[in-house]
């Protein structure tokens, strides 16, 4: 049995749950190796407290479920079953005390036909538990996490090489999201950001018609799924020329991104991430345009639990995949970000993208 | 005032609605022109029968929504703020009776809150009422649709371009969502679909690694977002030469297209739209063959109501538009679809789609 399917198992009873539903096709993935998009069909992960537990799945995704997942307890329903019935069947007559649902994932609409169905006691959020066995990869996760690494770095150096003459952001954007697909990515895991000249000011700009010009600045953003994992990556670069400014906005970013990484490893707070990052900037007398956090949880999300703000208390763990990504951004200069992804292993930070930092002058 | 915020707040006395909130970010746009992705955040346009609409956004989205919304009065909240406190304020310690919600898009860890803040008597779906209003779209909305089947038949046109000896199913599906962004469209309404040989017999076919050969039937389904509206088509070419059982296919199903077109006019059902193509496929033999209905809604989503099956018994209306896409599937030899998308006005159906549809063969 998979991994985190036993974690949640264990889980339930100091949780306090009879019996729970896990109804985000991303989480049934995650639980049992099964991905699939049921569109508007019922799709559930049932596990009552004691018992094997059963994948609901629709009729016509039966064989995949069968080959993919590691539950081998497969139920089916067809268009013209009602899943909510067979769900109740599973419980034979009696109703669990405690239900543990994913919340935030269920509609008002489906809780309010399973709730008739099976009026369970209490109905409790399984969010939180979920959020938090997530954020501590296992091996096997780890290694998608490395390949989807790999795979933007590879992106992002076929992508400069685009980088020429009379381009646009728009067009090195379309170019990026190609070469994704040609490497074998399963797309971007987040709108590909190519930002230029004061462009680069706009920590959420949008890439626009803007041609790439000698001293810009020119910053890229990039992430791919691959086997369901996010990767995200930010290289900021000068173009024939670099201005003196931002060659000191730039060192400075680099410093800050070398000490974020320095402070990450098991037991340390997110929030001294974020802190050991932005005190270098302060110093270099940045600090106002430094406006975000210093980065966020990676994996089967691109942005996912934990958030690395200064006020984050909570402990560092192995197996926790994050970004650190400090950038500096005054409007009518421009901008620097330099992002990692990091995994904790015991040893600190294995740090996922590797692809190089030192300031580099791209030619048209 | 937007015309299809007039027609629901006119609907709300019928529906016996006191109050109604509207969370889908998808909706806002229709019913206020405000565009934007709230992520986690709040966003909502609260209507109580006989008052002005008010509109409930993020602060930071505070500017565009001004700028964009034609609901005027615009409430914001921080991210320290309690939205669903903002909520309750607006009612002023009255609670309303029937609170119309849209029950398959707010979620039960939402509604928790909401519920909590604004104990109204009932919460009653007002996803039935919203879906029947999309079906009918405005003129603005029509044009926008107009726009977004220009944009396709552009992309087709010059994805046919790169149709060349050695070229794979996936490099087409590249290049065509790479030229979608060259031509101003916001990006593909659905995964890109490019089937070759024996793949096109595989209605749901994924596209590989297959290189494309003299004599295939080559594919392509494919469709833009443009404006915030899909478009959707279909077609089958041949490669080099054509089979003489691939072009009895081909004639049959364009034969099918052209009598659901010509059904396809207001008063009709739209289950009479399949009926006309169904025939003309089972009067040739290939009544086995084709396997799904034939067409659906098309508009904000690439899949929305109604859905054109045998058994719907609902009237088209002017304003509707929907896809036309009868085909024919036969494993070991191959498939063909032609795919339209229709705009029914008073005088008939409108063809958005007007990409030539006899039978053309590819050179490679």
């Amino acid at each position: 049995m998979n991994e985190a399917l036993k974690s949640l198992e264990q889980a339930m009873a100091g949780e306090g749950l009879d019996a729970l539903l896990v109804t985000d096709p991303k989480h049934v993935y995650y639980l049992t190796g099964f991905a699939s998009n049921p569109h508007e069909r019922f799709l559930g992960l049932l596990l009552k407290r004691g018992e094997e537990p059963e994948l609901i799945v629709p009729a016509l995704d039966a064989e995949a479920a069968h080959s993919a997942s590691s539950v081998s307890t497969i139920l089916t329903h067809s268009d013209t079953d009602n899943p909510y019935e067979l769900l109740k069947s599973r419980f034979g007559g009696s109703q669990p005390g405690t239900m543990g649902l994913e919340k935030e994932h269920l509609s008002v609409a489906r809780f309010e036909q399973l709730a008739a169905a099976v009026p369970a006691g209490t109905f409790s959020d399984i969010g939180a538990l979920l959020r938090a066995m997530r954020a501590r990869k296992t091996p096997e996760e780890a290694q998608r996490m490395i390949h989807a690494a790999e795979l933007v770095e590879e992106v992002l150096r076929q992508g400069l090489e685009h980088v020429k003459a009379g381009v646009t952001e728009i067009e090195l954007v379309a170019e990026l999201e190609y070469i994704m697909k040609k490497v074998g990515a399963s797309g971007p895991s987040f709108d590909t950001m190519v930002l230029s000249g004061p462009n680069t000011a706009l920590p959420h700009g949008v890439p626009g018609s803007r041609v790439i010009q000698p001293g810009d600045f020119l910053m890229f953003d990039l992430g791919v799924y691959a086997g369901g994992y996010a990767s995200d990556i930010t290289r900021t670069f000068a173009v024939e020329t670099a201005d003196s400014q931002l060659v000191t906005i730039y060192n400075t970013v680099l410093a800050a991104n070398e000490a974020g990484i320095a402070a990450a490893r098991p037991g340390a707070t997110f929030g001294s991430v974020d802190k050991a990052a932005r005190d270098v900037i302060e110093a270099a007398g940045f600090g106002p345009y430094f406006m975000h956090r210093v980065g966020h949880g990676l994996g089967m999300d691109t942005h996912e639990y934990p958030s690395l703000h200064g006020l984050n208390t909570d402990l560092i763990e192995t197996g926790n995949v994050f970004t650190v990504e400090p950038g500096i951004y005054v409007q009518g200069v421009g901008g620097v970000r330099i992002e990692d992804d990091l995994l904790i292993t015991a040893e600190g930070a294995q740090t996922l993208t590797i692809f190089p930092k030192e300031l580099t002058v791209l030619h048209l």
